[in-house]
């Protein structure tokens, strides 16, 4: 049985929607060893958001952050937590809407991602400040001895 | 310690919201022999997604069907990711909304659903295409001797 | 190789979104024996969910509660699922755009959750009933002779 865990950072991300499946590959080296598993990626933050989707056309990440931005527009006249700028409250929302951890199978070493999955690191806010942190918590049986 | 994983192919479902506990369960014998575990459920598509509902009045499941359509539109003049049909992108957003994994308690041999869970799958796609892919990953403690 | 599965209930709570980190926390004594882990929490309900999200300033939950009113309105001309009362078909939905369970990892016998995350239990109807139940399973590496 093996156990792995490991917390890092991502680069910088301007407010969008971003394909992250290989920046997040890079910390992972012990899913290589697993036959049968599982990961799990984890997002320290409240204002930015995990998700699976499409890994091909950046199109789709354009129009599901312009939807997202239609379904929790800033401003709205009931929202009371306002003085982190206009962008936070929804940022809050997204994130509640999308999700802050993905768990993915792992098979013979390798995510078992559908050929069109990626994994998505949303940016809600509009900073420019430092990247996301993330943890990703990696299990499951070893190959050969390590069963 | 008990680890099994399996993929399947569920039967092909109209667009809308399907009850599909007993037929995911058909594939897996393994929760039996667990006495405390986790099973997760895995779909490897990004226009159809998974949820956790109400198990007995197809009105539920109708009732989540259209509202979708109602937050997530067809043909939004902000699309960009429009060559695939006007449900593709849609299906998209849907699928990000309520996502495309699982994970439930395992007790005793037995999911530990309540009373009123039961699994959804939601396709958001018009197609009659073939069934969804997914993967089941199941492990746990195992029950007796298995422990 | 630790496993710890607990089935417990929260006291009752109002309509809104409630923090319950520390509610939930005291049935998880096993946690602070675990090295490298997961927390898994379930809810087992059809009309209240679970997120994770701001932990300090309690504006956060109103507008949270006030904008899922907004996407998932009362009285939707579209819904045949009435009959348990307007706030309960809104209250499916809700629940499966905010997801009725959450993986969070375990480092050195605590949950590691970002500064400024905390556990929300949303109740989504109206009732003054009794408190949501919940199956919290907590897995990982003892620390120590444990491992």
């Amino acid at each position: 049985m093996i156990w792995d865990q490991v917390e890092f950072q991502l680069s910088a991300k301007k407010r969008g929607v971003h394909l992250v499946t290989r920046e997040v590959m890079e910390h992972l080296p012990a899913i290589a060893h697993i036959d049968i598993g599982l990961m799990h990626l984890f997002i320290l933050h409240t204002s930015a958001s995990l998700a699976l989707n499409e890994n091909a056309d950046p199109t789709v990440r354009h129009d599901v952050e312009k939807h997202l931005d239609v379904l929790v527009p800033e401003n709205a006249p009931y929202y009371k937590h306002t003085y982190e700028g206009p962008d936070d409250m929804p940022a809050h929302i997204k994130s509640i809407l999308t999700g802050n951890q993905l768990t993915i199978p792992i098979r013979k070493g390798r995510l078992a991602l559908g050929t069109w999955q990626g994994i998505y690191l949303c940016e809600h806010r509009d900073w420019a400040g430092s990247g996301r942190r993330l943890i990703a918590t990696v299990q499951g049986k070893g190959q050969g001895n390590n069963s």
